[in-house]
């Protein structure tokens, strides 16, 4: 099954294509420029650099949250766009579960987390047997405090994501047993996200381009500041 | 200091843009396309995709074998073409070493594989405190028998390169402890060339476009072949 993905969660950008597990291609860019400019130039090119035809493409891959609202919108729209044009099944995946397949080599426990901003993280927890993944609880926000309070005296925790360095750093201070992810492997990929949408696939779990949408999380700002101004509960 | 690095010694092409340790962008791909063909539009795609001008570079690197005879003078020339034009220094480094980074941030014996044919492998061996590399012997040729004489009881190896699966197999069947890498990590990358070049830059030891220059450890076909019809040792 030939997998184009899509990572556009956080201040990174990758396209990659894969094979099943194989991969074939993958561009990577943390250039700080905006998504909106990089996504589309750097799947035309992948495809083209391998020879390959967009209708070759089985299944269009896409983390879908959490993380930077305007970044998962970009990536959303684009594999919505060539799921819909190619009339192919596509697949939204979590960026948490994505970047946990980067270290899932490693046997043990996986702490993934990304700056949510206003003092929480985006995490999941995850162990892996150096092979499969099992999910220890859902993607959610919480406080690095409630975090590290559930963790206590848990066995060591090997931490991912664009969050991980402020993860690191507080919870070292707490005494937490962490270790961090390698620079190489600790950013959230598009391969990470084929392989993800790789495990979805095979439980029959895909959808079109219509079923394909964000898992934001939390509720965007402007979302809570119109809920403010109602004098409703945010 | 910008990195401009170049991975042409096996199957997979892959070109990358590393500031220091920090990945700035990489384009990878194992599709089976010639690397003459793929090598320098992923270049310069890398380079515009990013919003920047080759003469922003100011290190030029590339894996100088072992490797695939022709793979290696692609990249080299490519490299010697763009350090000459562009008047900047350049480096070129051990495929083998530059594998070994790609796992560097795993404690233990590295045990580096490329498939050199004729019942041999290119192999060096490392150790890493999860930081930093340790070579543990050259470069060189060697055959399975002969490395895992060498190797004995010795502790467990995680093996890399595109060699690794042939070496793997053979070595558990002669009762070696050994690990693959997992498929993401497993083959070489522009990543670990410029990991590696970095090494090199810090130790003052880059040359020029003339200085650049192939390891190829073993001689060619052909030159084998021409040795053999002049009667003498191969």
């Amino acid at each position: 099954m030939n997998i184009l993905a899509l990572e556009t969660s956080a201040k990174s950008v990758s396209v990659c294509l894969c094979r099943d597990e194989f991969l074939v291609a993958q561009s990577y860019q943390n250039s700080g420029l905006t998504h909106s400019q990089t996504l589309m130039p750097l799947c035309r090119d992948l495809l083209a650099h391998c020879g390959m035809e967009a209708s070759e493409v089985d299944l269009i891959a896409c983390a879908a949250g959490p993380g930077s609202f305007t970044g998962l919108r970009i990536g959303l729209a684009t594999a919505k766009g060539l799921a819909w044009a190619l009339e192919k099944p596509c697949c939204g995946v979590s960026t948490l579960e994505a970047m946990a397949w980067q270290v899932a080599h490693r046997r043990g426990e996986i702490l993934c987390a990304m700056d949510a901003r206003r003092g929480q993280v985006y995490n999941a927890r995850f162990s892996s047997d150096g092979a499969r993944l099992t999910r220890l609880c859902p993607d959610r926000a919480i406080s690095l405090e409630e975090l590290f309070f559930e963790l206590g005296e848990k066995t060591d925790q090997i931490v991912v994501g664009d969050g991980a360095e402020l993860c690191y750093n507080d919870g070292i201070g707490r005494g937490a047993r962490l270790e961090l992810a390698p620079p190489h492997l600790r950013f959230q990929t598009a391969w990470g996200v084929a392989r993800a949408a790789l495990e979805t696939a095979r439980a029959g779990r895909c959808t079109d381009a219509a079923g394909l949408r964000a898992q934001y999380i939390r509720l965007s700002q402007a979302e809570r500041e119109r809920l403010a101004r109602q004098g409703r509960p945010v």
